[in-house]
């Protein structure tokens, strides 16, 4: 089976114009099949305020409702993902932005209320359609996916960027030998938060269970180690959280960088 | 050949909500080839109205500056395409959202100065790259194309939705048939302006000529008809201009409604 590389890059990358650039023009230089995932950023934010929307939160988590959906729908689907696809394009990398509702390739569910908190517009993944984004690779297109799918009635849904990454590499495993890439703002998972340096190379999962036990890994991370070790156990090839200036090392030089997940 | 047909619709359709469902549900049920073209609308203006951006004109001409360029790249590729897309998906039309950025499908070069007047971040179309399109139309989807275009230089650029109808209409000429859909507010081209029944079936090039020395044909029809008689020249099988309401009749059943041009 061919290599297929599921990129994920979030809003320290997408926030700051110099390191977007110097990524996607890495990104470019990958020639093996890629699909790369974006978060959303600090611009729909700023947006929201200029437009006197006030965010709403519950419990910390932020509400989507009719307002904010327009907002990340303009901002996640358009601005982002067009300036992402017009740069790719400049570095002659054919890239091609989608959402979910593009060729239907994302199927999601409104997410129910739970314990009295109605989320608003916002999506969990039911369905992945695999055989559009075959095809499109197989065109050599380069998807750029907006954190943004759809409940075939008629809804845009917003959708966490980390999951939608590793639900299309679970779907894509079935025909590809899909490596998932989690870029953020650290070298990779750290042994001590206050040395950048200090990364672990390899975590398995009983590991896993140890360094959370510890306090090592926490918060925000655990979702997104929840869902990497999800993906390997659902067949994707290998997960690896790393800095996004080291995907050009790991893809392009196979040099080891980052944090790689395995399940043994 | 197989036929396309390429359907125009603007603002009077995309701002009211209801038309703009029935017009969808309409166009879900054409089971060609079918690519739909959208403009703007006044939600662009609303959404810079509300961030305090003022739309800048120099001879009755809107000008494209870089904040301009941020909304239309929003609400044009992101919130009206995206709105457009999911509701097909609802009508069980597998859309697929475009701009000319995405697959490279439209290149362009912003527009010179000319006379003084610096119009900003608008693209003339330079270059149509059918395959493609192709490509997505033999996959069973349905493009929807919002009117940008990009340099290839990086730049996404705001462009007229006729005129990127038009240059679609003539790049797939080639391959197809090519039906080219005006839908707007009327009937068709009227023959009395104050009465909306008297559409001219049938206009060729000389009664064409003829209509605009006595002012029936006049301001904005003009760059329509011009752009629709180039695309006539240049291999496109036919051009119809007629409501929104009545292409479902025109295709579906085959019905004679609007203004049908011809070169002779």
């Amino acid at each position: 089976m061919q290599k297929l590389y599921i990129i994920k890059i979030g809003g320290n990358v997408i926030d700051d114009e110099s390191k977007l650039q110097q990524f996607l023009g890495n990104l470019s230089k990958i020639k093996e099949n890629k699909i790369l995932v974006h978060g959303g950023g600090k611009v729909a934010t700023d947006i929201s305020k200029g437009l006197g929307i006030e965010a709403k939160m519950v419990d910390g988590r932020r509400i989507t409702d009719a307002e904010t959906l327009k907002i990340v729908t303009m901002v996640y689907g358009g601005l982002i993902n067009k300036r992402i696809v017009s740069a790719l394009q400049s570095y002659e990398c054919n890239a091609i932005g989608l959402t979910g509702a593009d060729g239907n390739i994302i199927e999601a569910s409104k997410r129910p209320i739970k314990n009295g908190v109605d989320y608003g517009y916002v999506g969990d993944v039911t369905h992945v359609h695999p055989q559009t984004i075959i095809h499109f690779l197989s065109m050599g297109l380069t998807p750029v996916v907006a954190p943004l799918t759809h409940d075939r009635k008629g809804n845009i849904l917003n959708t966490n960027a980390d999951t939608m990454a590793s639900a299309l590499a679970v779907g894509l495993s079935g025909n590809f030998v899909v490596h998932l890439i989690y870029c953020f703002e650290l070298k990779g998972v750290l042994e001590d938060i206050n040395n950048k340096d200090s990364v672990i190379t390899d975590i398995n999962f009983s590991k896993y269970e140890n360094l959370k036990e510890k306090g090592i890994i926490a918060k925000g991370m655990i979702p997104k180690m929840d869902n990497s070790f999800d993906a390997i156990k659902a067949g994707v090839g290998s997960v690896i959280i790393c800095h996004a200036d080291d995907i050009i090392n790991i893809i392009g030089k196979n040099e080891k960088k980052g944090t790689k997940l395995s399940l043994s």
